[in-house]
Order: structure tokens, then C-alpha cells, then sequence
């Protein structure tokens, strides 16, 4: 078994030790935020870790409103920028802690009067000593060069940031994702039995919209890292714009699909899709409704629960970590299928290094 | 000739046309904004259009220091979050000016208190008819689906906002940038005897960084829509985030490597992507140096002053512009030789409206 497969299983465990862990350091941000409210969130990340950021976009914007925007760390480390960060809260999100640009970034937005948080997988980390808050993720090392269970625990700390910050969220709720994401990786031997067929896929697109936007970037950054297959990921929007034209018979097309404010624009989609020959392959789970007959294959999650409405958030809400299980599962067992180590990518370490 | 073809051939006077007709709309917008200076700005656009957002996302944040951000659409427009946006500048960027969501995204800016500003080339759109100020991209009617004069044409509206907000822009510099397009231009016959050889590319990737990461995605979109290639687009630091695992013997890499801040890394890059036995291809300029050298390839803009330091500017300020034209020529040369109609990409039409 890779190490890959080994941590992806090891999900529930990590959400559930984050949680407990956590909550304590939570309350005391939450304490300090309600004194001093950002006016604007700035996420800087990179990798696996800037899809994280990706979601944090959404959620923070849409629970909260308040503005967020995605840092290019170029601006600060190669154009060296002054940006006035002032009133801003900035947020850095890296697995080990050792990212050079991303810590770049919150150190002069830390000269800049910023407020810094740091979502780290690494206690001792130069991020973790750096930021102002921490918040760990408690994934215990994380071996294999593929991300998984950091890129959950990430997702699960900006739902903690956006309790934080005021958000309507349920603690109730965020309690269940680990039971959630273990309902999802009873998908194991359905996607086992499912990756041969993917052998010879030499590109494909993933699609997400909102939400689940960052789902389809980190599924194909999965794809790309571990199984080599030239994998492009764009929000249903975006890809009616133009890239669509490349679409031929058989192209293979994976969308994210929950029950929700995005169900229709990609019910359209898949339409349109399987309209022109296209191979289609949903996720969603058993809320989902149509979304499960409208694709030509479906990968369902288990659980009913994980899409239904809660309060003033958007249904979707908790769709992002259980959705993003199985296709980590199929990553893997894409990888395995083709004689691939998911583990040990061709050209690739494990901490990245750029500026 | 394609419809395309004539439509890039046309930028040079476009731009002329645009600063022509322009300068005095921004000097009352420079104005309003000394008045009102906002502490963020948002842009929001969709396909082409959103990948001259991206450009002004560097461009505004390096030389005006307020922070800058994407929109997401549809935290908007599906989700309905209200957002606080009272003291922001908010861009909405379309061609058609009649872009259903990023016009939806403008409104609500606007009710929240915004200040508003919409670039369009069309006067008569309901964008222009909404936004408080209006840059018009003065491109006359473009008839390709491919976008090619009017992105170029959004490029020069952000080097005017960056003025109109107070940046350390010489408008001299601004008014050569027509004549360094036109310097482009004289490469089609050097682009036309290079494209056959890219006939049976099915995919690649496209790397730009900073100032001239717009033109990544730009390039890629493209050639996707226009060459059905399955063109992935990437900064160098992402890239090397994972991505390159996939790059094996052969994999072709174009990469915009303009003399200044990001060509250390991009050198990198390239003797890395050298080594893997890649096709590497770089677009550069006369003042670009040893980046002439580093690719298998290089396509070289003609002009020497292009890349050249300019005041508190980087070198690369006005790069974009003169080095998407090749790329341009590249994917209208490329779809020809594989007798594909640039002007009607199959499955698209002009105006995409999405929700």
C-alpha cells in the first residue's frame, strides 16, 4: 500500500484530532478578532495549499462578507511591493511551515500592521513561530510528496476561521465532517474497480464551481503529481469560455456536482458535455437528487447528510472535504494502476522552495 | 485570412486610438480618485477578459500599493453574500459589456458603495451604462471569437487606472507601447515558418510569472480554443509545486521570459525543464540577454525597449503587452496549419452568458 493511501485513510482521525486540539486557540481568535475585525482577508499560499486558500476565499467571503483575495507572492518577493496591509488580517497556509515565499509574505504584511495567522501541519515551524495566531492542522507527518490529509485538515481550519470570524457556523456541524469524510472512504473499492478504465487518459479537465472550486483544482493537481495525466481544472463559468472548444468525443470530464446554488449551471454543463460525446463522471452524494442520474458515471458518497441546508449557509457548505476523498482515492488508485509510486513523484520533493 | 489574423494586426492603432480617445476621461477619473482614494480594488471579469484582470491584479498592487483582488462571481451571483465593499474600488471587465454575471457583480458593488468603473468596447452596453466611470477599449467591432485586440486593448485601460490611481507611470512610456506592438507584429513570418512544426501537439503548458502571468493563461486559452490543444498554464513557483511531474521527454513548455525581477527563476525553470529533455520555447525581447539563449527555442520581439528599466517601475512593466502578440500569431498560425477556422472555434459563440 503507498503512503499516499495510508494518509488518506487516516482523514477522520486527523479532522477529529484537529478539532479537539484546536477549539481552545479558536475561541481566543475568535476573542480577539471581535475587537478588531479585519476589513479585508489576504490568503497566501502555494500548491496543495493555495487550493486550501482557493476555498478559504469562498467561505470566508460568503459566511462573513468580508473581502478576501488570494496574495500573488511574487508582488512582495521578487517586485518587493509595499502593499498597505494596515486594516487587513493575513493569512498564511503551508504544510511545513517552510514555504520562503508564503512566510515572505506574512512578514511584510506583519511590518505592515497586518494581522497574521499561520495554518501550519508543522508546531516548530518558521510560520508557526512567525504568525500572530496559530491554528495547526494535527496531521502528524506527513510522508508521501502528494498532500492529502494536510489539504483537508487546511480546509477544515478555514471553517474554523470563518467561526472565527463571526460566521453562522454551526460547531455541531463542523463536529460531523469527520464521520462525513469516513462515509467517503468507504468509496475505496468502488473507485478501485473504476480507475482501470483511466489507464490510457492522457488529459482530461476537472470541473468545480464555488465551493467546490478548489476541489477541482486539487483533484487535478493529484492527477498531474501522481498519475502524470495532463489534468486542467476550471469552474463550469470559466470553461464555457473558450476552453470547451477542445472538447472532443470521449474527452473525459470530472465535475464536482453537490445539490445546491451550483447544481444548475453544471447540470447544464454535463448536458452540453454529453451532447458532444464526451465521458462524464460526477461526484456528489445520495442528496444530490438528479445530479446522480445526469452524468454517464457517478461517484457517490455515502452519506445523505453531508449536502442538506443548514441555517444561512448555502447547502454546499459541507461538500468540500467528503468530495475531495474519493478523488484522492482515485489519484492513488490511478497511480497504482499505471505502475506509478503516488509516493515519490518523478522530479518532485516534498517541500517545495521558491521565490 | 482569418478574421483573427486581422484583428491582432489591428492592435497597434487600436491602442492608438484608445490613448487617443481616452486620456482625458482618465485624467477627470484620476481626479475623483485623489478625492476618494479607495483601500482595495476588485475586478471582476470572466475568459479573456478576467485574464487582463489578472494583469492588473500585479500591475495596480505593485505600483499603487493598495491591495488588490479577483472577484469570484459567483459568491455573488449564486450565492447572494453581501459583501462589504464600501471602500472599494470595484473594475468590471467586458468586451461585450454585456457579461450577465460580471455586470451582477458591478451592480451589487455599487449598491454596497463602491465606486464603480467599467471597461468595455462597447459604449452602448449595459456595462457602460451602469458604471460610475468608463474606459472604453476603443477596438471597433471584433468579430473573431478569439479575443485578441480587445485583450490587449483591457492591458492598456489597466496601465491607465494604474495612472488614474496615482502610480508612477510616465505617459510617454504608455504612448510607445502602440509602436512596440507594432515591432511584434513583424514576426508573423518567423511564427508562421514555426508553427508546423506544433501540428500534432495535443497538449502542453504555458509558464509566465508576475507582470506576465495574464499572458500564461492568455496564451493557453488561445490555443485551447482556437487549436484545441490541451494547453495548461502555470506560474514557475506553481509549476514546480507539483505540476512538472507530468513533463516527460518531448513535453512541449512555451514561457514568457522577459529581462528583470522573474528571470532568475524562470532560468531555473528552463535548465530544469532542459534537463527532463523538454521542448522548451521562450518568448523574450532584444533586451532579455542570456534568456535568448537558455530555451531550444526563443521567439525574440523585435524592440530593444521594451524590457528596459523605467523609473520606480520594474523592467517588466511594459512587456505584456508586445509579448502576447507573438503568441497571438503563434495560435491563429497553428490553427491554420491544422485547417481549423480560428473565427468559429466549435461549440462557442461570441457573447458566453453565465450565472
Amino acid at each position: 500500500m503507498s503512503l499516499m493511501l495510508d494518509e488518506i485513510r487516516q482523514q477522520p482521525e486527523v479532522l477529529e484530532r484537529t478539532l479537539r486540539q484546536e477549539m481552545r486557540g479558536i475561541e481566543a481568535l475568535k476573542k480577539a478578532l471581535a475587537a478588531r475585525r479585519p476589513k479585508m482577508v489576504v490568503l497566501a499560499a502555494r500548491g496543495t495549499s493555495d487550493n486550501a486558500a482557493q476555498f478559504g476565499r469562498y467561505l470566508l467571503e460568503i459566511s462573513t462578507g468580508i473581502p478576501v483575495s488570494l496574495a500573488a507572492p511574487s508582488i512582495f518577493t521578487l517586485y518587493g511591493a509595499q502593499v498597505d496591509l494596515r486594516d487587513a488580517m493575513v493569512v498564511a497556509i503551508s504544510q511545513s511551515g517552510e514555504s520562503t515565499d508564503t512566510n515572505l509574505v506574512l512578514e511584510r504584511a506583519k511590518a505592515a500592521g497586518a494581522l497574521t495567522v499561520g495554518i501550519t501541519n508543522e508546531p516548530s515551524s518558521a510560520l508557526a513561530n512567525m504568525a500572530e495566531f496559530v491554528i495547526l492542522v494535527r496531521g502528524g507527518r506527513e510522508k508521501s510528496v502528494a498532500a492529502t490529509k494536510t489539504y483537508t485538515g487546511q480546509l477544515l481550519a478555514m471553517y474554523l476561521l470563518a467561526y472565527a470570524l463571526g460566521a453562522a457556523i454551526d460547531l455541531d456541524d463542523v463536529k460531523r465532517i469527520p464521520d462525513w469524510t469516513a462515509s467517503a472512504l468507504e468509496l475505496e473499492k468502488t473507485i478501485r474497480a473504476l480507475a482501470p478504465r483511466y489507464r490510457f487518459m492522457e488529459h482530461c479537465v476537472v470541473v468545480g464551481r464555488g465551493l467546490n472550486y478548489s476541489n477541482a483544482f486539487e483533484f487535478a493537481l493529484k492527477m498531474m503529481e501522481t498519475c502524470y495525466v495532463v489534468a486542467e481544472r476550471f469552474s463550469s463559468a470559466d470553461f464555457a469560455h473558450g476552453p470547451i472548444a477542445m472538447v472532443e468525443r470521449s474527452f473525459p470530464v470530472f465535475l464536482f456536482t453537490p445539490a445546491g446554488v451550483t447544481w444548475p449551471g453544471l447540470r447544464e454543463m454535463i448536458a452540453r458535455l454529453n451532447g458532444m460525446g464526451a465521458e462524464t463522471v460526477a461526484l456528489a452524494d445520495r442528496s444530490a437528487g438528479e445530479a446522480l442520474k445526469a452524468a454517464q458515471r457517478t461517484i457517490c458518497v455515502p452519506s445523505r447528510l453531508v449536502g442538506k441546508k443548514r441555517g444561512k449557509l448555502p447547502e454546499d457548505v459541507f461538500t468540500p472535504i467528503p468530495y475531495i476523498v474519493p478523488a484522492q482515492l482515485f489519484a492513488a488508485a490511478l497511480a497504482e494502476e499505471k505502475g506509478l509510486n503516488p509516493d515519490q513523484p518523478r522530479s518532485l520533493e516534498k517541500v517545495t522552495r521558491t521565490l
